[in-house]
């Protein structure tokens, strides 16, 4: 895992329609034929950024099929305001969130590269949120992760969640509190789910991320180190689900 | 991480005192010459067993010093009674447990092939609870790492631990319950210590272990899923804490 071939990866923009948008997902395939492991990517609210096209770039060097899927339509919102307009109702929405994830996971499926019984998801904050609703709608991936997103679904939808799920959270995060991982393990020990929660201590809402240059809401910030331990770790769980053996 | 080299490792038991015992370690060596990274493995209340004898075998075959101390002096104890009988006053006094991780700390800095500024201690249950006393005393250790140990040390003192600390524990241990958790990540916050916590969701106490043939206490029990997944978080920070390079 620490070691990183720099094999040769293959990127493209794939645009699909979802939430009456067009929405614009990045797709990285690793080099060689034939199927692959995939992994589908969720972005955070303000929507898919550079940080999340290397993450897949990233998973492409390590043999993954990688589709990091889009929430607005190609916009990136700068404005927390705006960004939070958006992604307030879609939270609370959890058919909306699947159909967002459904439309993704069908571009990945469709791609000749996708192994379509080897995907597992990974989601940080709105992305997270729309691929445990994924989970909590039957879909039959290998594994969900998420980074800073503890949201809880529907009472008893966890029960149709057919996977692995692992959540990694800031201790400090006042968007994702205490309050909010107890309500969350709550879900996954009544449901009966294969589950685990880290907490990343000291770290803040949305930890992983880098915040250069962007205006951020109270309570966000990025913590070098436990970003770089969560993205080892997300890498960690891929080869734990859907290890590359090609 | 999940490529195991079959290299030559090098094992022996050590005798030495401490807590007015001859205690029994157990040091396995890597390949090759000159210093490596050292682990200091704590063993479980029962004692110094085979479970972990290979643990460490398995950490020089990655290429680490690897040393599982004893608490018992020698003795494994069958009975959870006569166990507890031992263990229970030990955890009640940090200044026997320092005493005793120290004892242990000597024989492997004493080991030649030890590089004493790349040493990491990990510990499960009562090893874990000495290991993190060896912080609490100040001892420059690379980080601490611990599975079933979420013991709070006397008031003030963890502001001393200089190193990273992770702990792992299940989510239904009733001897390691929820409100314990809160104890031992409210006093790691207060002194700020760099940590994390996992929690193994469905996972009852010393899941980590094989309980085949073993009368155990109510509340443990083996989660071999996480077990493995526990070992992997381990293997993972040593390689964060002290990787091996040569």
């Amino acid at each position: 895992m620490t070691t990183t071939s720099r094999t040769k990866v293959t990127t493209c923009s794939v645009e699909y329609p979802a939430d009456g948008l067009t929405m614009v997902g990045h797709l990285a395939l690793p080099e060689g034929a034939g199927p692959r492991p995939a992994v589908l990517i969720g972005p955070e609210g303000p929507g898919l950024s550079d940080f999340q096209r290397r993450r897949a770039d990233a998973l492409a060097e390590l043999g993954y099929v990688a589709l990091v899927f889009d929430i607005n339509g190609g916009r990136w919102f700068d404005d927390p305001a705006e960004m939070l307009a958006h992604v307030t109702p879609l939270l609370a929405d959890p058919d909306r969130m699947r159909r967002i994830g459904h439309a993704a996971l069908d571009v990945l499926r469709a791609e000749p590269r996708t192994d379509p019984d080897r995907i597992a998801a990974i989601g940080y904050g709105t992305g997270g949120a729309i691929a445990l609703e994924l989970g909590r709608d039957g879909v039959g991936l290998r594994g969900i992760g998420t980074v800073n997103a503890l949201t809880t679904g529907r009472p008893g939808e966890a029960a149709r969640i057919r996977c692995p799920v692992w959540a990694g959270v800031g201790s400090e995060d006042p968007i994702m509190p205490p309050v909010q991982r107890e309500a969350f393990t709550a879900e996954m020990r009544a449901a009966g789910v294969d589950w685990r929660l880290v907490v990343y201590g000291g770290a803040l809402h949305a930890f992983h991320h880098p915040t250069d240059g962007l205006t951020v809401l109270p309570g966000v910030g990025h913590h070098p180190v436990h970003a770089r331990r969560a993205w080892r770790d997300v890498v960690g769980l891929l080869d734990e689900w859907v290890p590359v053996t090609e």
